[in-house]
């Protein structure tokens, strides 16, 4: 019988290193062709496979395969659709096991976050309550940082190195202006439930004094008094404020300072206008003049900016999830090991998914300074590593070299299927 | 008697490239030592002239004065603040002679906009109608790229660069997402009565058909229901639309979108808020899902992306001002001046300021697609060598190196002086 075939697919929000991730993956299978038949992708993530629309990544040349090592968005397609929940109907893992079958994929690599992880560990479940093998792997990405039993997810180290450097950027910015003009800068970040992001902000400030002078953490129920005060103290002593906000700050009673309340395909409240918001409260308390930004999917997307350490692990995690497959692996996800000791290595292991799935890593509450402002020494040596290096994207006349796949699909064989 | 001192200053909006400006006029000046004396710059531009607060450059290392090549903001402060009307008053003027004269200044570069270049001219006639000879050469810089009489503003290509390349990232983030998630992105930018920044962002599309979709303009009268119908269209046909909107976009009535009324000191309006008001619309009358980021200051702060012309553009304007100065010039603006042919060749030529300040170089009609959503081939044979090559500043611990300067005062020895 032929080597089994694999199946790639791109979940959630992606990432200006996801493409890194799928580049190692396809480049592993090349290696193993011994083992592996053909990679197919799944077009649009999981609603791909259930609907078998499957990419033939045997048709890209190695060097088109090689350049998703940097290029940003899903080179195949991202999708936000939550299965159905299993409980209710396996319907939808059922059909994910006919299409498998159908193109004899034995092997199922999926690249996402913890939603992802949890589709990636009931393909596995269900495959072997139907007698069709299929190795579940799990590849981590979210730039939210919020993956438990990893120590960084791919992904965060660009976006905390965006964040990093613009924070710093538009803090020489604002402080030349300061004397006669702007004297509040607040630069809107994401991070829906965890500050990991915000913290990033953080690193712009080397020493004691610098700018981000405020950070805004969704950890930390916001006060309208003391931020205020904070901002009043820090414009009287610095000539000037930064302030990083997390999209997710909050008030004490949970409700959201944006106010939005458009819910995306997982539920996920659809948030934007902290700063705004921010700005606001500072123009009707202290009557600053202020300037903000929202940096949305700008930090996400900025592969021209993106940290080296970061695009070497999401290639790595790639490469690893089919190496892992190959050693009869199933139901893990690869994940980052950080070595103790002062110099900062790293390693791959991996993570039982059952471990991983629906539960999200808080930031440790002693990264965040006792005022709530700011960000520890301990929050400083955990990100500092993972902004390290940079890793240039190729440039003609003046803009990235964005390359694209070819994209042939997968004759179908299976009956059509409509998404419920 | 000795060698007259010079003076620099900078004024309006920083860009991520004035300081390299501030190198060309520090290098400049200490290269011909045997005619110039000292050179002192404005703290915080002309008000460090008025109250006689003057840093002297002399104290810095020629390592110091390099770096300034690749250091974002302004580094000796710039101001927002506009000299009093010489027709009601020339006292603020003649406070400037006094400055000049206690401290042997004969030689005035201003580092601005349109108002810094009217300020300079004025310091000329002022310095003749007073019988203290000053040589006023004003230094063009200008994120908005509306100055006459050059072919472009130093400051101007590397936001171009950086709205080019932050709307091919997030195009490819978007069109990954669009299948089950975001299918309107908005990106707003800088630039209040001309499309010069908005134009840059339509050199991401590469291709026809490529992002962005539409690109609005202050230049042509916002319309809303050929917006959305020009949204639902793309979406349908490209499954996803990508918009860049400059902060400036109004209705033909002059009302702006934004509706901001806040003034800063020139009596400018103070915009943002044009992102979320088009996404208001789009979701309301189409109920598409959306994304928008304002790129604010990050834009103009962005020293990582420069564009390697307009760092070239930037040093070598502050270097020709010193040099057309003591060949005797006065009241003239450096001008960048591009050679006919087909490469891009650059050369430096000198504009006379009366026929500078207080007017607005505008984007040419012809710039502008017939349809008023897009660019046409003239604007982007224009704008592209303005984008072209990278200039990456040296990074440590995965941060951009800023170095501080000293800025040692100089004493005073006028009395003490007010702002009016």
């Amino acid at each position: 019988m032929a080597n089994k075939n694999a199946f790639y697919a791109q979940s959630g929000g992606v990432t200006s290193v996801i493409n890194a991730s799928a580049c190692g993956v396809i480049e592993a299978c090349r290696n193993h062709s011994d083992k592996i038949g053909k990679l197919y992708a799944g077009q649009n993530g999981i609603i791909g496979a259930l609907q078998e629309n499957l990419i033939d990544t045997s048709q890209e040349s190695d060097e088109a395969v090689a350049a998703l090592r940097h290029i940003p968005g899903g080179a195949f397609g991202s999708c936000r659709y939550k299965m159905r929940d299993i409980a209710d109907s396996d319907e939808e893992y059922k059909r994910l096991i006919e299409v498998f079958k159908a193109h004899n994929i034995g092997y199922f690599f999926y690249n996402g976050g913890g939603d992802s992880a949890d589709t990636c560990l009931k393909v596995s479940q269900i495959s072997e309550e139907m007698g069709y093998p299929i190795q579940a792997i799990h590849i981590p990405k979210t730039i939210d940082n919020d993956l438990p039993l990893t120590d960084c997810s791919p992904g965060f180290g660009s976006v905390a190195k965006y964040v990093a450097v613009s924070t710093k950027e538009a803090s020489l910015d604002i402080a030349s202006m300061a004397a006669s003009s702007t004297k509040v800068f607040i630069l809107e970040v994401m991070g829906r439930h965890a500050g990991w992001i915000a913290a990033a902000g953080g690193l712009a400030a080397q020493v004691e004094g610098d700018p981000p002078h405020i950070i805004l953490f969704p950890e930390i129920a916001f006060e309208r008094e003391s931020f205020i005060a904070n901002v009043k103290k820090t414009v009287e002593e610095q000539g000037y404020c930064v302030v990083v906000a997390s999209e997710g700050v909050t008030y004490a009673d949970g409700g959201l300072l944006s106010g939005s309340l458009n819910k995306d395909a997982f539920g996920h409240k659809q948030l934007g206008g902290v700063a705004p918001a921010l700005c606001s409260m500072v123009k009707n308390s202290l009557g600053y003049k202020y300037h903000y930004a929202v940096a949305d999917y700008l930090q996400r997307a900025a592969r021209h900016l993106a940290s080296k350490t970061d695009v070497e692990q999401a290639y790595a995690v790639g490469r690893a999830a089919v190496e892992k497959a190959l050693e009869g692996k199933n139901a893990i996800m690869v994940s980052i090991e950080r070595d103790s000791g002062k110099t900062y290595n790293w390693s791959l292991g991996e993570a039982p998914l059952d471990q991983i799935a629906n539960r999200e890593k808080k930031m440790p509450p002693s990264f965040i300074s006792e005022d709530g402002f700011g960000i520890t020494q301990q929050a400083r040596d955990y990100l500092l590593p993972l902004i390290a290096g940079e890793d240039y994207p190729p440039y003609k006349n003046g803009l990235p070299l964005h390359s694209t796949l070819q994209n042939r699909r997968v004759e179908k064989r299976c009956k059509q299927y409509t998404l419920c």
